[in-house]
C-alpha cells in the first residue's frame, strides 16, 4: 500500500443484489462481448433490493456490474483473448475476467421489469453470476 | 436471497489496487460528472499491481472503477442531483453515490503513465478515493 494512503482500509466487502439467469452456463461458451451472439437472460434481484429498481423500465440501457466469480484474482498479465500467439498483456488494458477485483461492466437494453425479474438482451455473463449493481447509461447533462 | 442461488456467496471481498490523488478533498465540492470541470488527478497504484498496468499507454480511454467510500449503503432511492424537488428515484435508475455496493464508473483519459503513478484527465473523484479496476473502453471487434 502506498503510504500516503496508509489509513485507507485494505479491503471492503461488496454483496450480490441479484443473479443473471441465462442459457449461458460454462465460461468457455460464453462469447466475449455483448456483441457477439448474447442469448436474452433475467436478472433476479433479491427481495431487498427491489425498491432500488423502482424506476428501471423497458428500454433503458443500463450497465450491469457483475461479479466474475470463475475469474483469477492472482493474474497480472494474460494474452488477449486466450489467443497464445499475442503478446501477455497487463489486465489493466484488456477486458479480461481475470484481474485483481473481478468485476465486469455490461452495457445491457432492459427488456422486461416485472417484480423482481428484469428482462436483459445482449448479457454475456453465465448463469448464477453475481449482480452487483445496475447504473443507468449517462444521457446529455440536460437528462440528469 | 433468492433461493434459486442459495448456493451463492453473501459476499466477496474487493481490495484497493490504488487510490486517486486530486485536488477535490470533499464531496459537496465534487462536480457530479467528468464533463463538470473535473480537475486533473493522478492514481497512485500499489506497487504489487504495477505489471497490471504494464500496457496502458498515454492517450487510452479507460474506465477507472472506484470505491464511493462516502457513499451510503442502505439507501434504495434519492432525490436526483440531491434536488429535494424531485422525486424521490430507486437508486439503480441514478448514479448516486449512495447505493447497495457504491461502486463509482469514471471514463477518463490517461495523459501520463511513470512508474506507478497514472495522470488522468476528467476524474470527479474526490482524494484518497480507492481504485479497484482499471479497464480500457471497448473499441470495434477489429480491435480486440
Amino acid at each position: 500500500m502506498s503510504s500516503e494512503f496508509s489509513s485507507s482500509p485494505d479491503h471492503f466487502e461488496v454483496r450480490p443484489v441479484g443473479w443473471v439467469r441465462s442459457p449461458l452456463t460454462d465460461r468457455a461458451g460464453a462469447p466475449r462481448q455483448p456483441d457477439e451472439d448474447a442469448p436474452a437472460a433475467e436478472v433476479l434481484l433479491a427481495p431487498d433490493f427491489v425498491p432500488a429498481a423502482a424506476d428501471l423500465e423497458p428500454g433503458m440501457q443500463v450497465i450491469l456490474l457483475t461479479w466474475l466469480h470463475a475469474g483469477r484474482r492472482d493474474t497480472l498479465a494474460v494474452h488477449p483473448r486466450g489467443d497464445r500467439t499475442r503478446t501477455p498483456t497487463g489486465v489493466f488494458a484488456t477486458r479480461s475476467p481475470d484481474r485483481p477485483n473481478p468485476i465486469g461492466l455490461h452495457e445491457v437494453t432492459l427488456t422486461s421489469v416485472t417484480g423482481n425479474v428484469l428482462g436483459v438482451a445482449g448479457l454475456e455473463a453465465i448463469d448464477g453470476t453475481p449482480i452487483l449493481d445496475i447504473k443507468p447509461v449517462l444521457g446529455g447533462i440536460e437528462s440528469r
